[in-house]
């Protein structure tokens, strides 16, 4: 048992106002050139990225956990506001590694949605609102969209060894896109 | 994989000024008068009973999560302030069931601290505030302490297959007490 107790206690400190973690590990920060191929309108990222000088489209703040069974991995996702022609800002979405995991996000500030999707074919979606929790339950893909005009903030938590895949969601693209039209949210 | 895609996305409430959970499908109430045997000065829990006509010690709210593998169960822990004697309010305390398992709790409002114990005999203790993410790793044991004036509400996550073990902490008591003093945290 010494040997499992080794990882020590922490804590670390995480605005509720604007989801900045003071020093944390990592400190992950994903550029618009970075999401090539995601949006619907490519003309229009390509008009973004040119004109804006490549803006932060999200930031992950991570303390180090080890990935291993029995932790729990935790991190704050933050979501920019934007759009890419009427499509607003998402994330990449990712299905876990170990596809039979979950994760949890507290939504802190901003709002949007969290949009999810199994390999089946099932889809769902969740509003995030300050103090929403939405479950991404095991084999659910999950990606969020901001809607609204400030950072979409989430604080996140997962089995520490479940990973993250990616790739799958690039070959598979989300079968929901979430747009602002006349002043309102359309989920297609 | 469709079994397991199952168990569907949901969203639930969590106010972030108070902690109260929106349909929460557990909400457990823990009375000052389950505490007996916990605190130092037994004869001033006895007081507090009966002069306050058994006050809500703490809450935990918690949506519906199945205790398995690969799920993530979420709960909000609200710890009332308050002294038995000149010690300050604190929860039960637990290891988890499946030992090597941890547990992040965000404070969302409220000051107070985590007391952190292995079977070893090591001991630990971070700060709580607003904002502020503790993580209690694999093999730890942990309890909350409430040392403000107003709830101390953190949102939790933890492997969905832990379990709580609370009678090791009855046979074993927390090496550590929090009392105010002159007005003055002193950890003991």
């Amino acid at each position: 048992m010494s040997r499992a107790a080794d990882f020590k206690p922490f804590g670390v400190d995480i605005s509720l106002d604007d989801g900045t973690m003071t020093d944390p590990d990592t400190h992950r920060i994903v550029k618009t050139s970075t999401m090539h191929g995601y949006y619907l309108d490519e003309t229009a990222l390509e008009r973004l990225i040119e004109e804006h000088g490549d803006p932060v489209h999200y930031e992950v703040f991570e303390p180090k956990i080890p990935e291993q069974d029995g932790h729990v991995r935790t991190c704050i996702s933050k979501l920019y506001p934007g759009r890419v022609g009427d499509e607003c800002f998402f994330t990449k979405g990712h299905y876990h590694t170990k596809l039979h995991t979950a994760e949890t996000y507290l939504c802190i500030s901003g709002e949007g949605l969290m949009l999810m999707k199994t390999r089946d074919g099932e889809c769902a979606w969740e509003p995030f609102r300050p103090g929403r929790m939405v479950y991404a339950p095991p084999c659910w893909a999950h990606r969020s969209v901001n809607t609204g005009d400030a950072p979409l903030v989430s604080f996140c938590n997962y089995p520490a060894d479940a990973g993250h895949n990616y790739g799958d969601i690039v070959d598979e693209g989300f079968p929901m896109r979430v747009f602002i039209r006349d002043g309102e949210v359309v989920i297609e």
